[in-house]
């Protein structure tokens, strides 16, 4: 995203908070009219713009989108954060980690702000934010095994790598919000489920 | 499907050899062309049916469509239960339950017969079809685990009902055809990665 948010710095005024307006007004409007059937101009015309102006601050409205995106996922990641702050111990981490990632995704995608389609476009289409969140939460599960290993929570005959690997995937049905979508009904308690059944693989 | 196939049959002439043409080159015109954007005028026209003659013994596309989903569904349990009978213990059980689903699952709507739109709409509308086999899946999970709990292979503590739920819901994105689609080229991996960490999590 940085990259991106240089690119996108170059193309128009310095003006961040100009920028920041559109993002929060193309937000409000992609919750109620969805992201992929409109266009940049229904969107300027909606906010009172003109779609020349908007394309001096964004390259496209998927740039826009992946704006959104990323302050959702950075949403996410800074809750997670949080939770994971908080907890204790490595085996109370593994619950936070699949209860915050399932609670979060359903309140930021679909129930607060319902940008269903810009959640399904970023997944679908593996834009750098969802790129990056991806590789974030590995880098999260392998802090957690790393430290649960170090504190003799958690068993060391599986080698590390394959451990975190298998985790990761039984956490991404709720990380990834194309997935997490066909369950939003039952997410936490899938959550809470799933946690309970890694943290039994990983017993000592 | 019982139900479904009764109300059809009484649609029409009793002559199975005419529907099972009807499925056979529906199955061939779908593959080429999709499910979703084509209609039983289309496929009329393609296979030299009449639309009229078609109806006889269909209600709807859907009912094409759901007779289709049935009968891949069908090939992957049998594949699964052939996979299962060959395996000695419960754990291999589990690793041929995980990799059978993931292989068969994505030859069978991927890679020989592509019928996505009929996999994907199968499963998003909770076709009979895709309900029926969530419901044999959680079956054969159910009875790998009595059958492993019984053998001494895996622990007794966590309640049945609880594991068994765990366990279904890590396989669920190789069972889904829907969630199977987003990871198709690693899904041979991930299955034996699964499995690797359900085995771990039933340890005794």
């Amino acid at each position: 995203m940085t990259e991106k948010k240089t690119t996108a710095a170059t193309r128009g005024p310095s003006d961040h908070t100009i920028r920041d307006q559109i993002v929060a007004a193309a937000m409000e409007y992609f919750s109620h009219y969805g992201f992929e059937k409109t266009t940049v101009s229904d969107l300027a015309r909606s906010i009172g713009f003109s779609k020349a102006y908007i394309y001096k601050f964004f390259g496209s409205k998927q740039e826009i989108g992946e704006v959104i995106c990323a302050n959702c996922l950075t949403d996410i990641t800074e809750r997670l954060n949080a939770a994971l702050e908080k907890s204790p111990s490595a085996t109370e981490k593994i619950k936070q980690l699949f209860q915050t990632l399932a609670v979060a995704g359903c309140e930021l995608f679909f129930r607060e702000r319902r940008l269903y389609d810009i959640a399904a476009a970023s997944s679908r289409e593996h834009w750098p934010a969802a790129v990056q969140y991806e590789d974030s939460l590995r880098e999260i599960v392998l802090a957690i095994l790393r430290a649960g290993r170090t504190a003799g929570e958690f068993e060391r005959k599986t080698p590390l790598d394959e451990t975190a690997a298998a985790v990761y995937l039984v956490l991404r049905p709720l990380a990834d919000p194309l997935q997490l979508q066909s369950s939003l009904d039952t997410a936490g308690e899938d959550a809470s489920q799933l946690a309970a059944l890694v943290i039994r693989s990983l017993a000592p």
